[in-house]
């Protein structure tokens, strides 16, 4: 019952099957052969755009090469001050950046609103001791868990217009925040004024595959050289293409965020119905962040469910943890089985009711 | 018949069965798992020494964060003019080592010797305005193909001694060199002065691993963030260690080198036993480089053998290549067919008699 | 009435000849010079301690390069969030140290305490995804004119030493706060831990002369190096150097000091008696940072007094700025007239009386 | 007699004038201030253009900050191999451009031929493994103190288009190769297709003032925030800009120019007349490159002449320095005196009278 987060898994079985038959035979190197360019044009169809595409192989990678190539070295990033970017990446974005830097902002649920960032921008002073605004960064689904509606993106896109900003959407649960608007990549992304995406695959059942998608041509310039300057051409390219194709062949890649997004609901609302168990903010996508009282809290960790405490976050303003309480995150992923999730409500239900006796 | 490069094939079967079987289950992410800490002690047996490994995904990484851990960004690295990080990887060095510099010197078969570094270095202004050396990186096997005798190994690591440099050694064909020399990993690293190494095995049967080995350990210092901030710290990291369980495993990776090289010796003795086709250097590992008569290297293509052709590298005092000549590279890997090797020499032969009787 | 910063004046007289006696005949360039060696030394008897020196421009240059030494690519370095170095250079810290992360502290009067920086060091994950935190910079004067006592030096080089930190002091108005505290130069630094300073002397006399002052050799290593790569060697360096020895000439840099630390508290004192100003902190060197009513704000502007109003504050606890207020800065320099701050006075006063009687 | 180098003095009358009358006074820091804003049309005045100025201390700041707006980090920046650039910045460049490159070109007198960038160019891979050439970079007066002619600027600027590089020129003696021309500042820069200027006056006659000029807008974009961050805006600005404004009155700057050179001359003539005394290039400007006997370069050393030898440089074909022979250089400045120059000469007549005999 590891709970702990949706990269402690392996591949799925239709990506490793892709992978093994990409592996034969000799191919072009360095993303020049046919897969590639087959995944290439696979990203335009799913994104009804054209569109530039830059495969790699993690996350961390993909956010700062988007980041390196619409913000310049003197200038600055606006983001959640709970983002990936600013917050798990060891400085990777500053690194790629080439020194510039990122602004955190706070928002409940790790959500940005168009008034705060908006608000956040009219303050800066206007002189050139302080760096220039270049771009926003939004997370989709966001590290609480929550999904930014179509309206909310494009209200955030009207505030970087307005100023001169380009947008980007860390998508690291990018078909988790799909399943849960029922909407199109398209509707998502471009049509709400995204400039450049970073595409997860690898949470949701690759192996190691992520892309950058670039929606407005001018920002891919030279992309190809950060990429390659960054280690991140892959000498045996087709190998990671490969596992895309596996990845969006039959809706795979849609069947194993519904599976995520449904045992997280199965969770978040099993748990939320007991006494002593509050949600933090709702459960949005494939993970749950319940406050517990700390005797729960234990006897789910006695009874062997793995999850992380959560800390350091903006909370509701009507909210708070309290003395004898924890705020925890559960992640829930394509390979979590439904037992799993109702032996962990088993348990919070005993424990709950137990405690309810004494 | 394609010997364009050893990175035109996929994974071999032993690898991919070893990522298969460590596919399966939850276990901690970013490199925290039991694969990755089994494959770090076994570095450490198969080089005799205390190490600290980091696991990357291309050879690119893996040179410019070696690198960066070993020269300072004012700071300037000494390497042959024709050297994989120099001319290669598009300024990745330079990247990660923040603006220090590469200089490159000049050396038949891509090798540098003691006597030409050590002119380099006395010849050094030695002022403010000059970058000051602090490293020097060499590659075994040498792009061209050639191999460090222990000995000049050696004599370089007393340069360096001398002038206070670190010692790098770029393997992206590690494991071709020690088939060729017949020593132990440790004779060809630490035990000549090798301070760090960038061990390669995708070329030689992995799908993407890499790993930098460190011997001295205040290298090391930094060396994990490091690869953190480059986007190098795989999420489900088990799955790279796991390919280099099944490449380390039954001697495998031995096994492929041998292969390769001992087809190299093949194609080499063959293609120079021919009128008209001389070896621009020995063939010491699995590259073979011949300068062949135009019409050679025509009928060569035409029989459907893919290879380079091969400009601006150092050619010995006595050699040029005349303006009816080309010189080309051919390389084996270790899932060329014996077959394919005796038809590229079929096709040469019958060609090389039919000019001859014209 | 000019109070709007002290770098709106040119250099003292004294500086200014001196730099003109040493601008006859030919010197070596680069800082070779017997005027540069000179100042060197000088420094190592002001601070009684042996110390690596170097020359630049602009406080932002000595800060940006004293921090790059002292922090790696991938470290953190705490600082005050009012701190000049996160606040007002455009990122040339994050530039100069290559992409590293500055974590800015809230306190009051822009000063840290040894309770908040140890509580934030504690508070930090221990993961490779998190920077960690090599270096604290204070500043010494704040940058809302505070001085931090002696103690709370130590205190904070305590925290360092707990921690691994190097320690940075940026001594824009160093002599400022010398006056201050009535301390020599070695106790407010290395004797209370100061590993390296930016000794500010340009806001207090010069044209343009700012000085790194490394106490710990091991920080001094590439420093030379550093300061030439950033374009921070200047080739006539003598005239840098002649500006210092000006400054220090019959202890010209404590005259220009006193005066403007006695005329700040000389308009401290004459403001906070009025009614309707408070300080929103005390006076401590040669800042003013009074709490206005809008009206005597205005009555000062109209009157012809020039300063800048103080917003984004961490203010104590008990104080806020009403609606009908403002926080505004005044600084006094060595070379502000006591006539203007009496002048200041006077209109304060009798704006005062006026508003009293209406 | 000190011919080391024309940095090896201080600044001229003139410029020292106008510094002193702008020290007094309150006037906006950072460059806010009227002098810099006079200073700045000055420059439009001169080159009759709309231009992009920005005031740097140091000529390497000028030249890394320049190079910077015009390569991306991942570019190739084109310049000689004995660039000022490339061989005496320790690593400026690389470390504003980030990481981007310099290829240094050999070529007699320091100078390029449009023929030999362009076979460069056209040499160059076509893969995202090589640095995409992104500018030019030439330096007028040469290293070698040889002079550009308009044609050969217009040349290398067709091939600078064909190719879509921008095209810098180092200007650290720009006035001395205008005297040599003969033309206006327009007509050596812009008219021949000159993008980024670094516009030295510091050895000419200031105490440290550089300007970068830009003629094209696009290029100037987030340059003065590059500035900011590479601490080169200085507090006290208009003392920056006085410098320049005493360096342009009355021709000021062409006078100090038009001595050098003519001294040049002279000293060069005089010289080649001697016997065992040849030119390496011809004198073109304010620096002589005399070969001359061994016994010949003893005699003006012990008669006290002080001048550099000069090593590693490109030779005409068919010239070569031998084993009893020197290279030197003999650097005139503004304020060498003719005497000077005239008992240089002495000296060496009867040194080589005095050898003729024997």
């Amino acid at each position: 019952m590891n709970f702990l987060s949706d990269n402690i898994v392996g591949a799925s079985a239709p990506v490793l099957q892709a992978l093994m038959q990409a592996n034969d035979g000799a191919m072009p190197a360095y993303g020049g052969d046919d897969i590639t360019k087959r995944i290439k044009a696979r990203f335009a169809e799913i994104f009804e755009h054209e569109v530039s595409v830059y495969l790699v192989t993690t996350g961390t990678a993909a956010n700062a090469l988007a980041l390196s190539s619409i913000v310049p070295p003197w200038g600055l990033c606006v983001c959640h001050k709970e983002a990936h970017v600013i917050d798990d990446e060891c400085g990777a974005p500053e690194f790629f950046m080439h020194g510039a830097k990122l602004a955190g902002l706070p928002g409940v649920g790790s959500k940005l609103t168009a008034a705060s960032v908006s608000a956040y921008l009219e303050g800066l002073p206007k002189a050139v001791k302080q760096m220039p605004p270049k771009a926003l960064s939004i997370s989709q689904v966001t590290e609480s868990g929550m999904v930014y509606g179509l309206d909310e993106i494009a209200a955030l896109s009207a505030v970087c217009k307005a100023h001169g900003l380009s947008f980007h959407m860390d998508g690291a649960r990018f078909v988790n925040a799909l399943v849960t608007l029922g909407c199109t990549p398209a509707e998502m992304t471009w049509k709400q004024g995204i400039d450049i995406l970073s595409f997860g695959a690898t949470k949701n059942g690759c192996l190691m595959a992520e892309a950058i998608v670039v929606f407005k041509p001018a920002l891919a310039e030279g992309l190809d050289y950060r990429c390659k300057r960054a280690g991140q051409v892959t000498s045996k390219g087709r190998l990671i293409a490969a596992q895309l194709e596996g990845y969006f062949a039959n809706d795979h890649w849609y069947d194993n965020a519904r599976h995520a997004n449904r045992l997280a609901t199965l969770l978040s609302d099993g748990l939320s119905q007991l006494p002593g168990v509050r949600l933090a903010w709702p459960t949005e996508a494939n993970e749950v962040f319940p406050i517990l009282s700390k005797s729960l809290d234990q006897a789910l960790r006695e009874g062997g469910v793995q999850y992380h405490p959560w800390t350091d976050v903006s909370l509701p303003a009507h909210e708070s943890v309290g003395a004898d309480e924890a705020l925890v995150r559960l992640v829930v992923s394509f390979a979590t089985r439904e037992d799993d999730v109702r032996r962990v409500l088993e348990i919070a239900r005993s424990a709950a009711s137990r405690q309810a006796a004494e």
